[in-house]
């Protein structure tokens, strides 16, 4: 991987100085067209060894465009914030908007890298991780955001020499710490793992772009060229999207009979009021005590509400929360997203709420719009949300691995309870319980969301995040159903 | 202030059970209106002694309410991203926007009334405190956030028996801690203080309730009643500012001569290229230098870029940048605020992008487009822009209390250089520098900016952020003594 980078690159004065104001003045103008045209995001990874000039590009970066439309973060030790929420938290609170480019010093490479080198991890967790990062960037390059990964390589000798070179200058002496000759020390393991991870990562939509650091022209030249070409070449394969039909998606799988998941549930479970009220008693007592468990500390817990309209979410949600303390939980309704998150890949809008250790997040409505709302009314297409089946896959596993317990219902009621519902609704006077027209279209979209409904489970129905389908024609039932699984989830994350 | 809620106050359960459908319903219809109708914001304060029902009073809130459209925050330790900011900058982060509540359980008033108790600040900082709270207090209502401030009151004896009780019974023992007792010993000089503060805080546009604790049936109505009436009470507000004319604002200054600061200011400093390169050098240095101290990691810098247009300000802004590496700084330009940010108080916007200790903010425009671009083109009230310099001082004095370094830039260029740059923006095929129709209609406003810009300085130049104007038709003379300026605010800062 880093063979081409320590053929000793060079640019003389004379062909930089002469390269320079042209390169400018084209890096300047593909900003000015991002922000005129903010149809991407792109993001810059800074990475490589220490002394390859990874600091002195960022800051090139930042002289040679208009640096108030860049923004630079550097990951250092995460905040306690950060180091209570999934690994990738820190990265998606970092992400810049469409018409922005963000420069990332340090990555999501960092750790699984360094966690190797110093054997805190073996091969297959490495491989696990890269497969993990894999993922991860087909979903942010899928959504708009360009990836310029950038590796910045010294030779072992070529590092030895700068450092020393460094240290004998009374001027840069300072800049030379401990750290790095300890790293120095270790460069055959680092560059051993990050050969395997960069190869591995290497991927057709997100390339890396290996820069040799030793002579500083080269390094800025090189650098600034592959970004602009990357801008470049998005804008150009958006004017070709537009120019030319998509290309027809797989078509999804057209089911040989009627039969459906949904079709499939038991509407006719019931509960007596009084069992009812037995059970509540009994579910809510039950789940304030593990929400307030010790070991729930190091625990969050993610509930997802999904559902046909008039279901019975809201009060399904009111009889988990009658049992929590109000401190200790957020509730977020998904409904039409801000201008803030139209700007971002479409996960966005749920890692900013992803709660902290100790905390429950419940979702009314979720991530899964995606694949319900989203596929049926046309408003993503059939690639985006196809994909999108994967994507949540890894965004769920992402949040378990962290600790979070996920916990996702599908709230059912058949079209006569529902259209009982409706016309209940209709009559008592509560405003807060109006029907919309949209619901009456959704209404008349039943087939289309049963079909969507179905997929979806088979999809993202996983071991570590099933699906519970609730049988909802009697809410007394629905509620007991909900309040129990959720209890079981909990406890049996908290025996583990 | 406490004796009304040391009466015994008590609600029998006939009359109870007879008001709460009623209640409930109401309080739900009001939610629902205010979603409907997202005219404002309403943040409700939960305090008080131990033991008087706070924690069941923010639960019964989510009980009766709809606990998807409620955001409640519990206020404890801080984060460590919290600790490295202003005091204020958790609740601004905290703050809900337009059409829902937000419930605080501890809130700006902990900790001044808590250190005071504890004898770790004297009267005359807690006074001092008390007029902080009482004006930020009347910009959030000025910013139509209403504030039910409720304080759960228990006398000494009822707070004993109350605890007493609580360990007596097996299944609450639990609940009483070691820090209640704690509490508990030091009760008279918390109430004193608390008295004290709530006295001086109880005003007009945000008045105390003080609810006495004892009997829960009674609490629980009194507060759900105040919540009511306060949201009912502004609704009828609205709609009678509505129907009737605004009162006339006080009438802004008439200058008896067309001298402004503006006008007297000097342009015709210069600076020759080979003067401007050595100068540039030795405070770009300089700069490099002050801001990789050491002791400026207990310090931030937040630098403000105002001006006409075409005045410099991004070429200045390069300049600086230039000096600091890209890993500690970040640029905000300011432009038109999102939808996010239009459903929060106006300073929200700025807060959110507050440093942390360590590191440089600067601002491209500001928060005085509240007294420059929005009072001269009408989109901010007369009310509105006036009130503004005083919350703009009290913004600044919180963000150097806690260690910012504030400099302020005004660039000053005179009308007949403007149309010059102008002109040669024109000429120029770059088109990062097109010249808009707005930037022409702005240049016909000229007398009206210079009005504002003259007022906006004498109000908001203090003595711990004043403005530094530049004469800025020489770009060189502009750069230089813009570095110098930092540098020196920086250093005397740094000295302190």
């Amino acid at each position: 991987m880093f063979e081409s980078a320590e053929v000793g690159h060079k640019v003389d004065k004379a062909s930089f100085d002469a390269q320079v104001p042209g390169l400018r003045e084209a890096l300047l103008e593909a900003q000015f067209l991002l922000r005129e045209k903010p149809e991407f995001a792109v993001v810059v990874l800074i990475s490589g060894v220490d002394g390859a000039g990874k600091g002195e590009t960022a800051n090139l970066f930042n002289e040679w465009m208009d640096p108030r439309h860049i923004e630079t973060v550097a990951f250092g030790a995460p905040t306690d914030e950060e180091r209570e929420r999934p690994f990738m938290w820190r990265f998606w609170r970092a992400l810049p908007p469409k018409g922005k480019i963000g420069i990332m010093f340090g990555s999501w490479y960092t750790d699984p890298i360094v966690n190797r080198v110093n054997r805190s991890t073996t091969n297959a967790e490495l491989d696990k991780n890269i497969a993990d990062i894999v993922e991860f960037e087909k979903m942010l390059t899928a959504e708009k955001v360009v990836l310029v990964k950038l590796w910045f390589h010294l030779s072992k000798e070529a590092q030895e020499k700068r450092l020393k070179a460094l240290e004998a200058d009374p001027k840069t002496r300072w800049r030379v710490t401990k750290d790095d000759w300890e790293h120095f020390k270790i460069y055959d393991r680092f560059r051993k793992y990050s050969a395997h991870t960069l190869t591995a990562t290497d991927t057709g939509n997100a390339p890396w772009t290996i820069i040799e650091g030793n002579c500083p022209r080269y390094r800025s030249l090189y650098a600034c060229n592959t970004l602009l070409e990357r801008i470049r070449q998005q804008f150009a394969r958006l004017e070709h999207a537009q120019a030319t039909p998509p290309a027809p998606a797989a078509a999804p799988r057209t089911a040989l009979d009627n039969r459906t998941i949904i079709s499939n549930l038991d509407l006719s479970q019931k509960l007596s009021k009084k069992d009812y009220e037995a059970q509540l008693e009994k579910y809510q007592g039950k789940l304030a005590l593990l929400t307030r468990d010790p070991r729930s500390l190091k625990k969050s817990v993610i509930v997802v509400f999904e559902g046909v309209d008039a279901a019975g979410k809201g009060g399904a949600i009111r009889r988990v929360t009658g049992a929590l303390d109000a401190r200790h939980y957020s509730i977020v309704p998904i409904a039409a997203p801000s201008d803030e998150e139209r700007a971002q890949p479409y996960l966005w809008r749920f890692w900013r709420h992803i709660p902290r250790l100790g905390r429950v997040t419940i979702f009314d409505r979720s991530w899964y719009g995606r694949v319900l709302v989203e596929r049926v009314e046309g408003f993503a297409t059939q690639a985006a949300w196809q994909r999108a089946y994967t994507e949540i896959n890894h965004f769920e596993a992402e949040l378990i691995k962290q600790g979070a317990v996920v916990v996702k219902f599908w709230l059912q009621i058949s079209q006569d309870e529902q259209l009982r519902r409706f016309e209940e609704r209709k009559e008592t006077g509560f405003k807060a319980y109006k029907i919309t027209d949209e619901d009456w279209r959704n209404r008349d979209k039943w087939p289309q969301y049963e079909v969507a409904v179905n997929d979806m489970i088979e999809h993202t129905s996983t071991e570590i995040a099933p699906w519970t389908l609730i049988g909802a024609n009697d809410k007394y039932h629905a509620r007991i159903k909900i309040l129990k699984t959720l209890c079981e989830a909990i406890e049996s994350a908290l025996d583990k």
